[in-house]
């Protein structure tokens, strides 16, 4: 136990030097990233040009990080880790309404609206009726729950990402459940839009073949004392990226329908049900 | 191939997205960065909050980095990463001198000397002569080698942290091989320093329990003609930190006998010989 780096025991050597003192969920977690980080050089025989290639991306990814820009989170995006991360901590049984990520448009503070409300504010869009109910397992209505909810306007633009250019709260609602457990707003049918490619990000997807687009989808975060609080969005069917989407977001059962019709302005219909656990000791 | 996100298969499904277009070793090194951290991810069950803090970790070490701090080469050099990349891509029969990292406090054009001059120009620090020998693996002297040598002054820091307050070029030199192989200058003996440790780095090695300091090294490219290119330093022997680089970059054949000596105002002598290897086809 000299200390002394030799290849063959490198990441032993670099955990060896983890302290007592050290908090233990902290090196347990840093023992892993060592010992994945050694094993990755060593699996491709990273060259030094290519390991200062990875030092200049991973320091212009963080240089064009700003209050309103995330690069570090695209990445993890894109790599998908971010959904993967999603995935382990929100483990469902079979029949739950599955997670999803709740990437970087959330708001607090959107307006409460009576069910039936459209919160699309600046007229675009195709106008489309959301609507169906939240419930247990056994499927007995939640009273009281909350839909918030939000999307992209015709362009493919959240509001925040346009400021001024939108009205403030632009596609964006919470609702809350009567006895029914039945949630109904309008709004439009979302569209599909690129993640922000003009950075490292974009031109690492580049460099990979892959296109920046999501399908279009509605977000949701619903929540209800007693159960867990889902974080998904509703994908529309049909959408030209469902198969590929940038940050892997889809899962087959939060594909919804959006079926045509014709009532007033509105031109769709989504139905899509939100079926919660209870949360408490796991 | 629905291309949809499931916990088991998410790496496959992120490695499935690369074009036919991409470049083949991008692609090679990227399914095996995306394999190793899915794994990672897994194997910790990283959490949401972890994420979190990961994100931010990275986000502020590419924002403190300019055109003179690289904070992720000093994350890179803590996780052993630089020396393991140092390692695979310098492997050199026994017997040849090793390799180590370069560091980032080397500068191109230090002044040319003549064998015996001493490169401290600001008085500090104790006298040290330093010599040895070029050879090859058989034991010949190499003629026409060249030393590119530079250490840290009395107060452990390189001329280029301190412009203004120490002279240029202080503790640099350029040296050529005679016929005998043989070089030989002055300096003064090296001291042990902290890596800059005010910042997201710091903050890591204090919460693994780990100190910031490298062991008194003095640093040598040694270069001819027909000979592989050899980066290293001489260790001090006797430090304090030897076993405990925080960049791990010591090596057992790297350490050098420092012998008190009185000879004029020089009080130490350091022998250390360099064995190179012909350079050409691998």
């Amino acid at each position: 136990m000299s200390g002394h780096f030799s290849e063959d025991t490198s990441a032993e050597t670099v955990n060896a030097r983890i302290g007592a003192e050290a908090d233990a969920r902290l090196a347990e977690v840093m023992r892993a990233l060592v010992r994945h980080l050694h094993d990755f050089i060593k699996d491709v025989h990273l060259t030094q040009a290519e390991w200062e290639a990875a030092i200049g991306f991973l320091t212009r990814t963080g240089q064009i990080c700003d209050d309103t820009r995330q690069e570090f989170i695209l990445l993890s995006d894109v790599l998908g880790a971010s959904m993967l991360v999603d995935a382990i901590n929100n483990r469902r049984p079979p029949g739950a309404t599955e997670n999803t990520v709740l990437g970087p448009f959330h708001v607090d503070g959107a307006p409460r609206y009576e069910m039936g409300t459209d919160i699309s504010l600046d007229g675009g869009g195709e106008r489309c009726l959301f609507e169906g109910r939240v419930l247990t397992l056994d499927g007995t209505p939640v009273e009281g729950a909350t839909l918030d909810v939000w999307c992209d306007n015709e362009d493919g633009f959240y509001d925040v990402q346009q400021p001024g250019l939108q009205p403030a709260f632009n596609n964006r609602g919470v609702f809350t459940t009567g006895a029914d457990g039945h949630y109904r707003f309008r709004g439009i049918r979302p569209v599909s839009y690129p993640i922000p490619d003009d950075g490292p990000v974009g031109q690492l997807l580049a460099g990979l073949g892959r296109h920046p687009y999501r399908p279009a989808h509605m977000h949701f975060i619903v929540s209800a004392e007693g159960y867990e609080t889902v974080v998904t969005h509703s994908f529309v069917a049909g959408d030209a990226y469902l198969s590929s989407d940038a940050v892997f977001g889809v899962k087959s059962s939060l594909i919804a329908s959006f079926e045509p019709m014709d009532e007033g302005e509105t031109r769709w219909r989504s139905e899509f049900d939100f079926v919660l656990v209870p949360s408490g000791p796991v």
